[in-house]
């Protein structure tokens, strides 16, 4: 069996962390490219963050810096929640990459590849979607190209930066509405699922014995637990993985239930501004263009095979050092 | 036990009739009057329904007309749900009221009434809320002298009239917002109980046996059932009787679950106008104005409180011809 | 020659003040009643200046007190411009009033008026529209009984509270919505003319010199002279007394040119809220409602009147002591 | 004294074509680069006529094709106006262009070429703002190594394409918002200027007399005057040559009185989309960004410029012949 050829788009960030150690270890992908995205932190950042990752992975997979702000919106980094360094660890960090950013802007990247295979390139976009957005806009063509897009973002029921907006989208939402009117064949996983993609107190435990320490990759992720209210609040065990969700869907299909619905993404300023709208009425028309959206999930499942990934990853970590 | 002093504001409407049988066959409220707006249907048709109600279940509550139109939006009546009279039936209609209606403007009567009886009196809102905000409007001191607001309109989740507005707020969102923003204790019963708030099948065929023919409950009841799309679907067994949910909590509260929300109603002309949006954000603003919203409900309790009142009401109006 | 039937609704206010002179001095209207809102401040201020005028000037026209607040619109009360009581003084002030308010609410009050004379009272409305906007939404059969109706609010060009919005439209859009959709036959004297509407130095040395001190005249009108930022920059010699337009416009058509144009209230949250947008295309839509819109004045000739009006004014206050 | 270097970004376009025709025969520019857009046309035609222009006038300039749409609005090409090929001609057309359109994107040629010439190049934008967009999308330093940059669009009285949007920026507002953001030093020709820059009979004449016939300059500028309103209904004599404004300032400043003023996109769906808002407060803040916006023209010097250049490209493409 072929692997399914992918593009990771994101912006690490500790669960963009958590979805690149899945693609990486789960052996099902041909991983072309790494794009970094400015998001979770500024974009030299998550460029550097993206490329200690797949280096430290053990791969070769080249990693490309892409937008370094949004289209239009402007905002302060969520320096609370992933650090300064948008992959701030409780302890020990990623070794530093023996190798250098590949040279060209993300954005060229994708349509260059897209279009090189036409129906071959899958694209994961665990990010603010501005690299996406501007490959669409410089080559509209590469919207028929594409194989399938996934995607973290949105929200149908609410919102986690703002009552209604999730932040990727929030981030950069004309982006989100260019790649969402694009036609191209999408499955959204929001909050509605990724809300409740959290590992639990064992799960961080089997995580943390997988090697002795140093062990960056039990540090990033409990650094990241300390930083979750809803862990502080009692509400879940663990950290939400958000990024992991449209990954997992690409390996194991079976782990969500969504349904078929049109999305539009809000772009008039205001308290609405980035959030995700879906129609869910039972006779809405018909005509308007629909996307997939994840809406049930099998959580157990999914921290089972989320933590098994981050143990695999510990352990190529340290075999490497 | 005392008797609660209750206004129940309504455009009839078959839910409104059920609404109104419900709170008269009860016995729990003292019904001050009924207020009548246009919604569902012109006023003239609302206030001539309201009094036929009224009449027919042999009470001798004063009835009022309201307002004409919405504060600002303007709509064409949904008769393809209520048909043209607004309380259209498949069969006997309600004998022709034996009174008239009361004189001088709902919204006038709903202010002299709660100066009248400060911290008295409860505002049962089953239509637009044009009146009540009209009410609000003339004298803002009465938000402090209303016991409390219960309305059955908007939702967290979706919409029925477009993706994301339910009807009774989109028929009016500037007066529901001046009514939302006013500080009265406020619960909700929207979309997301009140599309879950159906009779079924059993329940139907009883109210059909109550009485011999004729049988206007029953004929009412099945013509608005006749008119819905989900139950012609086969997505629900009988009709949802949205408006009798705020009765019923005001009957028996244990009917329903609630959270304290902040809710905001959008204005905004476009496509999200008359959408009540929450923030369901476990980190919400804690200083932001909240009301409780109505998420979850006993179905069957509710259904057979409502389908006795139902039958009730088929007896009632039979002993009186 | 019949006098014309004139309401006259404000916010006093210092150009209302003067508005008000010019209508009583002015031997052309039978002023029916003075209607007071909320607006450049609270209405107890608003209710009370308007009465002390109404007295000082000798009448006995009926004063109502209205709206207490805006629809849906919180503001501060622009108090560096009209001083805490709304009419402060740089000098002597109004004596205090020798009869109290008339009973009952300025909306019902106007609704009953236009009701008892159908097609013959005008509307002058020099404050936000609120009551006038209750009247209509209590009673929109007004509508096609009020002979016609002027304001002073708006502007086509730019705003004064906000880039685009005029302060008394922007203190209740939802109000002037409701008025501006409502068909009566309306003018609008907005910042396109009013911003020009000044008197100068002499008018301003006339009126100091119409009586001997206390001239609580020229007193006001000399506070609101000190808090004009556009005097101070050396733009205008002297105020512009902006709410005195729809009057001398009554007395004097021909001191201004108006346009026929279809204006459109802006009620969207963001920074046009408030804002009354013209349709100024020649290929503009003909089917759309228009209303007159006044762009050129007479300035001259109208700052000959205003001051008149105001000597006379000063010379009435001055008789009564 | 050195030629001024220019880049060209387009959508020709009659108007275009006239802004074109200015620049080459002033003699004052060195050319860079012709970048087209989709805009009075699709893509295909605007780069198709943009060549046939450059290479009709006698010219090496390399022709660059950029967006085939724009960035999110969606719109049919205003065909009424300048025909399906976006240059229809009342009789003779330009000749088939004898070189093809350079390789590359548009956006990406702008930034390397503005990349290479740090502070030289003036981007002079006549169509809708996509490839400048793209481009500081792409690449944001290059915000800080423009010259400046002029265009024509928007309008702070009014719009043409809906009551207050033209049709440049109407086009691809968020494109156009992007920009202005950029703090690229900017002045701005709407149609507060352009609809008065037209030249006269006396002007067409003049045009067409240049050179005998075959006179594709005369009949290009026939068709467009032929499509009018504004002549039709006599309140013009000639056709308004907007995009001749931004480069006639650049050739002569004196043409034109500019304003320093705050000037907003609006990229809110609704009424006023793609609308440009200035704040012509005097008391406006002084910390937003400000662009230089033209308020007034010298019509009958820039008329005469324009129809000399006409007349001077029109005897070049005959020369060529």
């Amino acid at each position: 069996m072929t692997r399914r050829r992918l593009i990771i788009d994101c912006d690490p960030g500790h669960d963009d962390f958590a979805a690149i150690a899945l693609a990486v270890t789960s052996g099902v992908f041909e991983i072309e490219a790494i794009t970094a995205v400015c998001g979770n932190a500024p974009l030299p950042r998550t460029a550097a963050n993206a490329l200690a990752i797949a280096d430290a992975l053990g791969t070769s997979i080249p990693v490309y810096a892409g937008a370094v702000a949004p289209l239009l919106h402007r905002y302060d980094f969520p320096a609370a929640f992933h650090g300064v360094t948008g992959l701030d660890s409780a302890g020990a960090t990623l070794p530093p990459p023996r190798r250098p950013l590949a040279p060209g802007h993300a954005a060229l990247e994708i349509a260059a590849r897209v279009n090189a295979a036409p129906g071959e390139i899958t694209l994961a976009v665990v990010g603010p979607m501005t690299n996406v957005a501007l490959a669409l806009a410089l080559d509209p063509d590469i919207a028929s190209k594409v194989r399938e897009l996934v995607f973290m973002g949105g929200g149908i029921v609410g919102g986690n930066v703002t009552a209604r907006a999730e932040f990727n989208i929030w981030a950069d939402p004309e982006a989100a509405a260019i790649v969402l009117n694009s036609g191209i064949k999408t499955t959204m996983f929001g909050l509605d699922v990724t809300n409740r993609a959290f590992i639990d107190t064992d799960d961080l435990k089997r995580l943390r014995a997988a090697v002795p320490a140093p062990n960056p990759v039990a540090d990033i992720i409990q650094f990241y637990s300390e930083r979750s209210g809803d862990i502080a609040a009692g509400r879940v065990p663990g950290p939400a993985l958000h990024d992991t969700c449209p990954i997992a869907w690409l390996i194991d299909p079976t782990l969500f239930q969504t349904e078929s619905l049109s999305v539009t993404v809000e772009t008039a300023p205001g308290p609405g501004y980035g959030a995700t709208d879906a129609d869910r009425r039972t006779w809405a028309p018909d005509h308007l263009p629909r996307i997939d959206v994840a809406l049930e999930l099998d959580r157990p499942r999914l921290a089972r095979l989320v933590t098994d990934a981050l143990v695999e990853a510990a352990r190529r970590i340290a075999d490497r050092r």
